[in-house]
């Protein structure tokens, strides 16, 4: 992994830089947010990271967090920079766009290979585990010292976007990043601990009653998911609370694909697909106008959870297919 | 860690060698045992693996877990060393028992802080994050070449039982491990996708029942778990499907102590017992018999699911005021 000359170059001629990542962020969003930004003011650049959402709940312990603006518009014309992680294109960056689109020079430092290159300089490396692996190396590259807080945050993307060092991007490079952090202060039991092993017993009684619900299709290669809005009413839990749901249903012996429709508005329903082995459920989502990685991407589809499932149980089976996979009706 | 020389020099003078660990093994007690196997039989030991239980299906993927035995007795006399693994005491080899006394000499490498230093030469680190750790050292110290069998089999034990790299026993040094692991051959995710992400529907379901079925006590400072002789029949699971679900208890906000009790056999309770932050499970365990770490530990009560809770609350009650822990009844 090499760090592109006129990523450095355009952040060492930067004085005033607007970080700023994807809408519903993530540990490797905001992880790579919060340790761009802090190791940018160590090199005495003046930062902003801004921020569509809020800073999910289990992701306010890191470091600079508090600090984020999430203000939508308004600060248009203030920066000469604009960087953009973790974001496969640039609606993805919600309200933030304004500022994005306003600033003389923007930089996309992402790993989604649905990446638009959309930047007027763009790094874009699939090969990498986590937008956060990109940023560590951008760090060593600019010869800013690691501090405990800039691993921690680092480290948290690290850990999430490997579903904790266990998918298929996890390499031998991953966990020599993961000891480097570990050495300059990261703590992987802590970081742990806040990112999994705090959740409020609502969305643990989510998570079981979901499991529960699970419906297979096509001999039981693909299981799918529905939390409804009146689930998460009825629990007290918002859309951030279920991102790991859909892990459950890809656990499952023999299962190809796993599906979690979540209806966040009333007629909006966001869909998660994670595939295990061959489908590229990129691809999926992208006829429905979203898309993510291979084995991990999402789409938004209006109408009712069934009409959501009727769209795109189709498309499903004719990826199922197209990877090889075989069943009886 | 250094291994110590009269370790290497017992098994470099050992032709024939017992290896075996403890019933009900897990990722660590089959890693290291099939790991030590591979490693002394390329330097041309003669090598038998033995377990008091079968290996658990989520396990059988392992090189060599096909050529294990498990036929208890009849094998005593035939060996010039027994090496024991991941072992708190003698009486945890279960069946292998007689095989390892009958052993003109043994060695006893482990991590567990409750070890009883049962055997002639003793190797206990409790800094080691897993028992498979130990033994990817005493393989480097050996000067045996890691193949990538021997890198599956010990990456599994570390993974295992570092909870995927979260738990506080997670160091640099255990991601360098894994690293070097993984450069050796081990594939990260092609374990988990075995070790994690492959369980039947069943044990899932199971695991969201006793989620719903969790009881809070202490102001919510202890979550417990029941799973009933019927519960597992029901869903066609043995205990060892339900090792992980303590894990979700332990995961809830502001829970201390999780405990999960399983109904093994009649009369039997079997208790899991895991703490958060400062309650020393493994001083509880061993006041009814049992053992493990500080923060993870075990024991077995006789009686009914209530009576098991019913003698184990007082006792735990007991440990969260000595830890400083407060509440209001």
């Amino acid at each position: 992994m090499t760090v592109p000359d006129d990523i450095i170059e355009a952040l060492r001629g930067a004085r005033r830089v607007f970080i700023t990542t994807h809408v519903v962020p993530d540990g490797d969003a905001v992880g790579s947010l919060l340790g761009a930004k802090l190791a940018l003011a160590n090199l005495g650049k003046q930062c902003v990271a801004g921020l569509s959402d809020p800073v999910p709940p289990s992701l306010r312990f890191l470091p600079g967090s508090s600090g984020v603006w999430s203000g939508g518009c308004g600060m248009t014309g203030q920066f000469d920079l604009a960087l953009v992680l973790d974001c496969g294109s640039l609606d993805r960056v919600g309200r933030c766009v304004e500022v994005v689109q306003t600033c003389p020079v923007s930089v996309n430092i992402d790993h989604h290979a649905t990446n638009t290159l959309f930047a007027a300089i763009n790094w874009v490396d699939t090969e990498a585990a986590a937008t956060c692996e990109m940023v560590a190396e951008l760090i060593r590259a600019m010869g800013v010292a690691y501090d405990s807080d800039i691993a921690t945050c680092l480290f948290t993307g690290l850990s999430t976007d490997t579903g904790s060092f266990r998918y298929s991007n996890t390499r031998a490079s991953t966990f020599r990043t993961a000891a480097e952090l570990a050495d300059a202060g990261a703590r992987p039991w802590e970081i742990a601990q806040n990112v999994y092993d705090s959740r409020p017993y609502s969305s643990l009684a989510a998570l079981a009653e979901a499991i529960l619900g699970i419906e297979f299709s096509c001999n039981r290669l693909i299981a799918s998911m529905a939390i409804t809005a009146a689930d998460m009413a009825r629990h007290g839990i918002t859309e951030g609370d279920t991102e790991g749901f859909i892990g459950y249903a890809r656990s499952i012996d023999g299962v190809e694909i796993a599906v979690a429709f979540r209806e966040v508005g009333q007629g909006t329903i966001r869909v998660g697909l994670r595939s295990k082995e061959c489908v590229d459920v990129a691809a999926v989502a992208s006829e429905f106008g979203g898309g993510g990685h291979t084995r991990a991407s999402g789409c938004t589809i209006q109408g009712t959870m069934e009409e959501a499932r009727s769209k795109l149980m189709p498309s499903l089976e004719r990826a199922l297919r197209k990877a090889g996979c075989t069943w009886t009706a």
